[in-house]
């Protein structure tokens, strides 16, 4: 039913941008739900209180860290559809998945909170987040691809550069939950090392060597 | 109140269109919320993590088919407001009726991937999903009889096609539904031949002979 | 800050109304996450679902319910801010309180699903709604009196027939409240009148003699 | 990625305000989940539903008055993005983290409204609410400083305004939270001074001996 002649439909690409927004802001609002506020019995006093509250900093940082790492995904989605200037069924699908990838971060996080002392959770999470960055390359090599959707003006090179850098998150992940699945400490900090990834696959692949081999990926 | 006169407002219709894309989209961000992370006891291991995590498939697996299912039922509904370029409170209220029925799937999801070895439970859900169904067809045939709420240069081929397609969902899901409370086996594959059905309803409408009979229905 | 300069930024006004429609659109899906899916023991049988769900009728009731009532309150919300043009910190206001009164309802929904043969629950459930009709009442009568944020064009006919219809949602819910707290019996179906009894009021305000004392309210 | 180039991009701004909207709008709502409706068991009467719903009071009171500061946050949100034209990414991690507190806040009115009695709770409160009051202080700083992204024809008047007010909430919460801590009764009505608070500070701000050392705030 949707075909060639609808892809200049800019009310419905809005549509797929808000509702993928809407999708974003409900899964990180989520999160503090699994917070869960401690009631103190009568007679408690301010130290047990701060006691419960620190108790519960493990899901406090897994707020904190999740509502950062969905966010900063919404940020890329917000970036990737600034050069996507039509859409199709094939866009629809894809978006569908990484949002399904996207939505499904509240479990990780509530797991890795419940459970931080074990290093599988940590490899839950990071396969997770691992999935929504591959949902990612997979829509964007979709978009860009043969230049299929993209919004005129786009220059090849921030195609390049956003095709690169689309492959931080997978791999950073990848790394990170097998350091947290074989028991290594601070294996989570791995994330925060994701911009770095991003910079440098940017940064590699720009070089006159790689960038023929890289070409077909961003045409 | 709201009569012919206020037929082309851009704004309010928009505003239905966002107002039903939220509920869509939370809806199928709620679904994540069934999957209750575990909380293992202190000096578990890695394994128990696992076999937790297997334990948790059914609504792992719950989760991601409704959310595709939901998902699929934004795109359709994505699809016949392209059409739609006019409201009244007829649509308003069969808009409101087909999210009331949208924002049920929760339930029967949750139903299934608690007793998903009761067929009665898939026979729950498809008649859910039935309903989603049924409400479709309901506004469409509304907003495209005598071309009521029609946006124009929406040719009849496009309405007729629609109009044959719309009862795949409900005819597919009826019979997975009475398979499944029957006990039949693997019933709830049943749902993956939706999008087939659809050809197949819309291949058997456009045969000469069956579309003088579906002219009423589009027109 | 908000002064008589702003009154024309309608990006600023589309954003007030679909902040409001994410709230209703939030508030009316999270009703269902009232209904909880029951979890049968092993070895039941779907005669044992069945028996379950039938249980589980009055809160989908409830469900059924408060979604078409907070769902004819977006509608009324949606025909409101279609004559509105313009906004200030008043109107933000009571649009806040209007939206708080909204995102109240899950509350009576499911105090009255719970203790459905206490006629004091439906009270609650019909104070609440008649405080929704309250605010929406207040909120009308700010933007409208002296035509102080209305569209051009909107005639006075149709402010007087928003002002007087605006009423019979809190008549009716505070008729219906007594006659629950009194413990009548179906007295809940008292909600179903309010069409009619907004078609009474819009009638009798009509008539030439009371269009006079009505005068000062649309205007 | 994102620079220069992409500061007129008004569809992305746009996106940027909703994605905001969605985010208090879910906090918003999600707050009535706190208050769990009672179930009464078989044969209770009107007044033990009465006295079971006085004892809901305090979370009652705690859904009113965070729906009030959420919603009022809100306002002041959509009241220093009217004055914002363009958009980069400082902008877009400042406006993540003002949302990641903004989130936050269903958490500390838990806590409140179950710990009442607790000196401690309150100052939890305030103290993420100031984090709320704090971060939208760092984005407008961000934002108008040397006017980097405020639209054409805001007067350097208006930035002082707002720069002058953003200032109440951190100050008053503050004070208000250790009055909390210490144990002073009543005090969680110190945030009913914040709007008087923030026209005091407007007000000594305006003086012009004072005006010469805010000039570099508001430039």
């Amino acid at each position: 039913v949707l075909n060639e002649s609808v892809k200049d439909d800019s009310l419905g690409l809005e549509r797929v941008v808000f509702f993928s927004d809407a999708v974003f802001a409900i899964t990180i609002t989520l999160l503090i739900l699994e917070v869960r506020a401690p009631h103190l019995p009568e007679g408690a006093r301010n130290r047990d209180l701060l006691e419960a509250i620190v108790g519960l900093l493990p899901k406090l940082v897994g707020y904190l860290v999740s509502f950062l790492v969905v966010g900063s995904m919404w940020i890329e989605h917000h970036r990737v559809f600034r050069y996507i200037g039509q859409y199709d069924d094939g866009l629809l699908w894809r978006n569908l998945v990484l949002l399904l990838t996207v939505g499904l971060m509240p479990f990780p996080t509530a797991l890795f909170s419940e459970n931080h002392k074990l290093g599988g959770s940590l490899a839950v999470y990071a396969g997770c987040l691992a999935a929504v960055g591959v949902a990612k390359v997979w829509l964007w090599r979709y978009a860009s691809g043969g230049r299929r959707l993209l919004r005129h003006g786009v220059s090849e090179a921030i195609v390049g550069k956003v095709s690169r850098r689309s492959w931080a998150v997978p791999v950073t992940c990848a790394v990170t939950g097998m350091l947290g699945a074989l028991g290594v400490r601070f294996a989570y900090m791995g994330f925060a090392f994701i911009p770095a990834v991003a910079w440098l696959f940017d940064r590699i692949g720009r070089t006159p060597a790689l960038d023929r081999g890289d070409g077909p990926t961003s045409g």
